[in-house]
C-alpha cells in the first residue's frame, strides 16, 4: 500500500475550483428551457446549492486517469441534474415541505408541474449525455436511473414496517450509493485510452470506491437525521422515523433492545409521528444500545473500504483528493 | 400521383397481425420488473388496451422501406411503452378518475407510486431502445419526450385561458403528433440501407406523414370529447372543457360567436364546470357556428395531407395500408 498523503480540503478545492465553476455554468446552461416554468424550477433548485459531491467524484475519477476532455464537465453537470430530477420527484412522493432549508419545489409550484419538471430534468440529462456519443455512458445513466426509481418504490412498500440490515443496504445502495458509483464509473468511461490497466477493471474499481463511499455517505445522512439540530440540518429532524423509515441505528436497536424498546420503536414507525413515543425517548434507546455508534462505525468502515479500493491507483493529486473524500463524508455535521 | 388502391381494414390487420402479436409479447416482456408493483401497474395499463396506433405506424413505416429486422418489433413496443409512461404521469396531473373506461392508475395505486411507475416506464423504454445501439433512435426518442413534457407544462399554463389556433396546434403537436411523427421516423431510422432515395429525406417525409396524421387524430379526439356519449368514449364527456382546455371547435366558436356565446364559453373554461352554463348550451353554440364541422374538416384536411406526403413512396402493401390509416383516424367514434 502506498504512503501517499491524504489531501487537505483546501488542496481539493484548489485542484477542482475551475472545473467545478465550469460545471456550475454548464448546469445553468442545461437548465434553460423555452418553457419558462421549467427554467424557474430548475434555477430554484440549482440556487439551493447542494454539496455537488457527485460532480466532484466524477471529476476526481476522470482526473485520476488523466482525462482532460470537456466530457468531464458536461457529465459532471449531467449527474448533478439527474440527482436534482430525483429530488423533485422524491419531494412529491414524500410530500416534503422543505428541502435544504427552503420550501420544497412541490410546495411552491404544485405536484403537477413538479412531476413534469422532474421528467424534463431526466430528459435533459440524457439529452446532454447523448452528445457524448458513447453507449457506455448512456447505459450507465439509464440503468442507474431505473435502479434508483425501483429503490424509491421498494422504500414505499416498506414504509412503517421493520426491515433488516440487508434490506436497508439494498435501499441505500439504490438511493445514494448507486449514483456515487456511476459518477466514478463515468469518469472512467470518458477516459478510455488511459494506461493504468484494463479499462473495464479500472472502471469497476473506481465504481467500487463510489459504492463504498455512497453507503458511508447515506449511513451518516441517516444518523444526522436522528441526531442533528433542525437549524443545522436544514430540514425537520427525525423525518425518517416520521415517514416510517427504519435506518441503520434504529434497525440495530430493534435487534438488541428490550421488548419495551422494540415496542417504542415499532409505535413511532407505525404512527409515523412522535405523539405516543417522543423523539428523546427514541434517542435514549439508541444511545443505551450503542446504536448510533454502531451506525457511525459502520459508515467509517465503508469509508475505509473506499480508500482501500483505490490503493493500486498510481499516485496523483486526484488520488490524494479521493483519499480525502471519505473522511469528509463521515465527519460532516449536515 | 399513383392510383394505388387504399387497403381495407382487414388487409391492414392481415398484413400486421404477426408483428403486432410479437409487439404485445415484447411489450409484456419489457414491463416485467423485479419490483412487483411496477409489473402490476404496467400490466394493468397494457391490459387496458389502447389502439396500438403508434406501433402500427412504426411497423408500416419500416415495412414500406423493406425492413425485416427485429428492431421494428422492439421499437414498436418502445413507442407504446413511452406513450403509456406519458399517460401515467398525465393522469396524476389531470387528477383523472378513469382512463379507457377503467379506474385510472393513480386512483388505484396513488400518486407516489404512479410518479415512480411512470419514471420507470420512461427508463425501460430508453433502456430497450439503447439495445439498438443507434444514436439516431435515441436522439429521436429523448427529444420527443422532452417536447411532450414541455407541451404538458405549456398546457397547464394555459388552462382556463382562451388560446388561439396557433397555440392549439403547438399543443396538439407536442401532445400527439410528435410521437406519431417519431414513430414513423423510427421506422426509417432502423432501415438505413433501403434504396428509396436519400435516407434523411425519406425519414423526413415519413415523419411529415406522422405529423399530419397525428394532428388529424388529436383534432378528432378533441371533437369526440365534445360530442360523443360517455359509454362509447370510456371517459366522462367534455372533460376538456371541465379541465379548462379550449380545443379547435371551441376556439372557432370563440372567434365567430356573439358576445353572449363568447361569454358562455369563457364561463365554462373559467369555472371548469357546467354549473352556470350547461354542456348542451355549449354544443348548441358550436353547432350554430358550424364549429364542429370546421374542426372535422380541418382534421380531414390533415388526413389528406398525410396521404399526399407519401405519394412518392414506391407502391407496396405497406403504402396501401398507410393510405388507409388517415381515413380510419378521422372516421372513428372513440
Amino acid at each position: 500500500m502506498s504512503t501517499l498523503s491524504i489531501a487537505t480540503a483546501a488542496e481539493v478545492f484548489d485542484l477542482l475550483r475551475d472545473d467545478l465553476a465550469a460545471i456550475e455554468q454548464e448546469f445553468s446552461r442545461q437548465s434553460a428551457s423555452n418553457v419558462e416554468v421549467i427554467t424557474d424550477i430548475a434555477r430554484y433548485l440549482i440556487a439551493g446549492g447542494g454539496k455537488r459531491i457527485r460532480p466532484l467524484l466524477l471529476l476526481l475519477s476522470a482526473k485520476a486517469l488523466g482525462c482532460t476532455s470537456e466530457s468531464r464537465i458536461r457529465l459532471g453537470a449531467v449527474v448533478e441534474m439527474l440527482h436534482t430530477a430525483t429530488l423533485v420527484h422524491d419531494d412529491i412522493i414524500d410530500e416534503a415541505d422543505t428541502r435544504r432549508g427552503r420550501p420544497s419545489s412541490n410546495t411552491t409550484w404544485g405536484n403537477a408541474k413538479c412531476v413534469l419538471a422532474g421528467d424534463w430534468l431526466y430528459m435533459q440529462s440524457f439529452s446532454t449525455a447523448l452528445e457524448e456519443r458513447n453507449f457506455r455512458v448512456l447505459e450507465l445513466l439509464i440503468s442507474l436511473t431505473q435502479q434508483m426509481v425501483e429503490g424509491e418504490l421498494l422504500q414505499i412498500e416498506k414504509l412503517g414496517h421493520l426491515i433488516n440490515e440487508e434490506e436497508y443496504f439494498d435501499l441505500i445502495f439504490r438511493k445514494t450509493a448507486c449514483l456515487f458509483k456511476v459518477s466514478m464509473q463515468l469518469g472512467a468511461a470518458v477516459t478510455p485510452s488511459h494506461e493504468f490497466g484494463d479499462p473495464e477493471e479500472i472502471e469497476a474499481q473506481l465504481g467500487e470506491y463510489g459504492r463504498n463511499l455512497g453507503l458511508a455517505f447515506q449511513i451518516v445522512d441517516d444518523v444526522l437525521d436522528l441526531t442533528a439540530a433542525e437549524d443545522v440540518l436544514g430540514k425537520p429532524v427525525a423525518s425518517d422515523l416520521r415517514e416510517g423509515k427504519a435506518t441503520l441505528a434504529v434497525i440495530h436497536a430493534l435487534e438488541r433492545g428490550t421488548g419495551a424498546d422494540r415496542e417504542a420503536i415499532r409505535t413511532v414507525l407505525a404512527d409515523r409521528s412522535f405523539t405516543r413515543v417522543s423523539h428523546p425517548q427514541i434517542l435514549e434507546i439508541l444511545q443505551r444500545h450503542g446504536s448510533i455508534d454502531y451506525a457511525m462505525d459502520t459508515a467509517c468502515a465503508y469509508a475505509e473500504a473506499a480508500r482501500l479500493t483505490i490503493a493500486d491507483l498510481p499516485d496523483s493529486e486526484a488520488k490524494r483528493a479521493l483519499l480525502w473524500v471519505p473522511g469528509f463524508v463521515t465527519s460532516r455535521d449536515r
